[in-house]
């Protein structure tokens, strides 16, 4: 690439915002060149997130003052709230056609039916919705390469998908006994002031929540019924853990056909064999949330049960990084020609 | 009771020690006559806890510093290592069998065939282990009031065991389908200095450990078998929430006979409607840790799965108190003919 | 004290609220005959504070729809946003001019003069501010017994306080030389939902914040000022610590006429040797705020600085109990004519 | 630089020996060569610290396993416990004299006199002693760029230093009326196991500790009384915060002929307007150590005091980074002549 490719990102007074801007900062072939907030329109990004104030950003502008034919970005980091997402991604392709877009919100990545069904809204950018490519990277990798709009997938999901679609693909466990007991940081509760997530509500302490009913379910059933080749519905419980960062899943799986711990490590192993960011931990470890903090790597390790065929599989990755806005910066790389590797290398920052 | 009992803490220098102290000190009818420990033998109770610096307390003596027959304690709380317990339980009842014992330790929670196949060696006192009752105070009341020795169970088993043992003896659930995923805080690791268990290494970060072989399984065998009336066998797999006090368990399991999550919390809800320490929230609550901190309090909560004819069980307690010195408060209370409740009455201590 | 005291808690959603309430669910002379909240009225305490979800408490109401005249009540705990409350508590007197209130605000806690220069504005009741009494009660134990009005020191300000007062009193320090550098818990913030406080702002993060200009500064002026006879004017920096509960002050103060570490040790512990709740380590331990936690004490420790003639004092209290709400049921048992400690013997909760 | 320069960390399994690796993993110009740990020796660097597990690293050997001159290392960070050092450095040095060093504990730091006043024993390489150049890169940069060994500063002196050095050189402050009060997270003190680390006797929780004598004070009569060109002595407070990365120094001066909060503020921006590591905020603004987490930034800000003549500042850093490793890189590029930051751009992570 001989110039550095202009990117926006919008939405930059979240935490997916600012965690893109974090990784943008460093990475060599980009320059930021806008950054969108609502509320906190015309501050500096030094008011709204204090760490950046060493390094020169744009000032942040509302929606509404970008031009986007004028801007001739390259690529958008789309970090907007679920559901407000889809008529800003419509309008905004509709006047700069050739801009690519990674979107962060929810808008796009379930199929036009299951999204009414879940949302019970008509979406407003159904040709865009039919176009865009879910950017579960080590699924669709040859997709997003040719892809415009890619929907980046979701924390938890991302988290489940990666330890279990190469078994359900693989035909290995039981798609009706699947139990996925998730674990995640505050920071996935999003940036909004509400009195739940206060410091003193949150510390020294633990729950669940959304139980039976969390809208992630939606991109599991549609993801897992692809990869089993059939309806596939699993029981999925998310906690919160009074941590920034990370998500653990404990997923309890039944093997089909006589498969064990054993072999579902294998298959994970050789499906994640090549991959940068996945990597499987030997028979009988288990990963931990701080291991991945700040990076863009995902641990899984798989676990004999003592009840006979069944086996526990922890999955952990950092809900900002590779469940959010590392993965959206692969999701770039990719689309834009660059090594996918490419300013995603830093190393978890333990402790 | 005309005066107070006597009695005394063995291992006062450990956090389910310090929390017997912390209760006793409160408690209107008894009195602190001796506290032990080892390595801080000598020490006043105050360099080793500095909360307790502005009471009187005896100052620690050695195990063996301590003449059973001549202190005429009327109960002693033993809140010594596992596997240590056994042969002092024997001594100091041998030398004082008037007094009482409520032992925090796993040793004689088991009967004497499961605690061989689980720990694989003989027990040093075998007929004391057939003499001692199992202190669920909510399952064993009658006995406990009668017994000599009580073994205070473990703090993940009591939390499960709340939730689960009603639902076994109605049969209202399928004994083969039970995944308890229990997450604790770190007091539950002990007070002992090891790596593992630094500020450094737990902080902002989550992980399970001892997956598919935790000790505490052979407890829940025993007690959920005899609640069954047949053989049960549990996934369970604990994890490490960094807080310090608390554990929620969440229970996957699934109705028989079309029982569904409102039978359940109905059959809780009446099996508990009596007990002053077992919280049954309404359908589809779910029970947080913290509001239960520093009681003596269980908080339950039934919802229904999306997958037909399962739920989801949340119970909630403090692991040093209900799930350690809090029981074995309870415990001592009935064994000495109090009130149950009196002394623990106090309420959550929230943020 | 033959019958319960009837009392009221207004403003029972916010943290010192809810902390009344836990205390004295607990005290054997009271009864919680009201509770108010705004936002939350008509709802249960259990919605807005789960732990309480065991007892028996009444329904929320808002303020107006308090009835002072009738309902009698024998005390009322004022729990109210500051500026707010001088309008309530001046109806609810003019109407209930026999009822006592305990206001945990700030708004009866400074002088005419000193409220006009700190706050700019005219009081709503000022006779009301004469009547009322400074409700440190270790200084002002004999008038508090027969107030009427009782303003309950801040947080911040007890810490202090319950450390310099007996040196300036005996003019043992310096009085231009004062620097106190002060460390708060979360809860200090209060319970409203702001950006600042969520959890992932707060965690894994420290520092200073309103530096140079607490309004705080107003009630130290005054009341050093009144003990050391003579105008005082500390240097006051507020720190935010990722914890719960707990105020740790530390303070920096030069000997006067050749007085050190030892006298200043000396001093506190004779001025504190009768009182319950203020415990004077000996010289060269440091008082840590988790072994105060959810207690009614307060730890002070002095230091020899290596600069000759100076010292560090340590002062430890938990902001909710000795700093609010157990200060506010030590205030109302004098006023009640109940025994000081009444219902305050919890001993802290460590871990 | 042709080829990639050869390092060795030596106890590299404890905090600031793995933030050395994480660092240098991502560095272009250099190859990490050894590794060295006593107690883990033999044991891949995945077992000790499980963030590494994707990467390819040596395995960990003994100290008495390397042979310096055969090694041929271009440099070597000494993470060694203190007082241990000074005789590996010897060692080495004596069998590669070539070999660059970079010793990251105390050993170096003073001058033969004062090292003799503070440790009370001999040093066992006082010719080295002499030889070393302190670490302090923004007051030192040219002495180390022709330096073989560099004694890397402390974490909290850096922190210190960076905020007061400039105001001494100016003569701005009175040296006689210098309040630090600083507080650390819990990396500071280090991997090993002791009791008072455990995450359940820190979390929730804030103390003080060695009040009035801690031994870092040292280097900073030494560094302070260098920029002075008199002797200073000033008051140290050191805390600990229940987080695990970040140092936050407040510090109470007195402006000398007249001199306020703007000079101060004017005086650290001109000294630091080249640094790419110290970034001054503006007047009245307060560092957080979360804006400076896992990067190698330091920020200072400047606020008047409402007493006259007085400010308070505020200097943040990470204690690994800044304060340890990320120095000692910084002290690498120069020793080997690469651009100062290389390696050293990753932005704060934050949340």
């Amino acid at each position: 690439m001989a110039s550095k490719a202009k990117i926006a990102v919008l939405g930059a007074s979240g935490y997916t915002g600012s965690e893109c801007v974090r990784l943008l900062l460093r990475h060599p072939h980009v320059t930021i060149a806008a950054l969108t907030a609502e509320r906190r329109a015309g501050q500096e990004m030094r008011d709204v997130f204090p760490q950046f104030s060493p390094y020169p950003l744009p000032r942040l502008v509302p929606l509404d003052g970008m031009d986007w034919a004028r801007e001739k970005l390259d690529l958008v980091f789309c970090a907007l709230p679920h559901a407000t997402t889809q008529k800003v991604v419509k309008d905004l392709l509709a006047r700069a056609p050739q801009t690519k877009v990674v979107d962060l919100s929810a808008d796009f990545r379930l199929s036009p039916a299951a999204y009414a069904r879940w949302y019970g809204h008509e979406h407003q950018a159904p040709e865009l919705q039919e176009e865009a490519v879910y950017g579960l990277v080590e699924v669709y990798r040859a997709e997003i390469k040719k892809a415009r709009l890619v929907a980046n997938p979701g924390c938890y999901t991302t988290c489940a998908q990666l330890a279990l679609i190469p078994l359900l693909t693989a035909n290995a466990i039981d798609s009706d006994e699947i139990v996925i007991d998730a674990k995640s940081g505050m920071t996935g509760a999003g940036r909004s002031a509400k009195e739940a997530m206060l410091f003193s509500e949150v510390s020294e302490g633990f729950n669940a929540y959304d139980v039976g009913h969390h809208r992630h379910m939606a991109e599991l059933d549609q993801e897992f019924s692809k990869a089993a080749g059939r309806d596939v519905i699993v029981t999925f419980t998310p906690h919160l853990v009074p941590m920034n960062r990370g998500i653990l899943s404990t997923i309890y799986v039944r093997g089909t056909g006589g498969r064990s711990a054993e072999d579902f490590q294998a298959i994970l192993s050789k499906a994640y064999a090549e991959e940068a960011f996945v990597h499987v931990l030997p028979l009988g470890e288990v990963p931990h949330t701080r291991h991945v903090r700040g990076s863009n790597m995902t641990f899984i390790g798989v676990t004999k049960d003592r009840v006979a065929g069944r086996a526990i599989i922890g999955a952990a990755l950092d809900n900002l990084v590779k469940g959010a806005s590392g993965q959206a910066v692969q999701n770039m790389n990719l689309m834009l020609g660059l090594p996918e590797t490419t300013g995603l290398d830093q190393v978890a920052l333990f402790p």
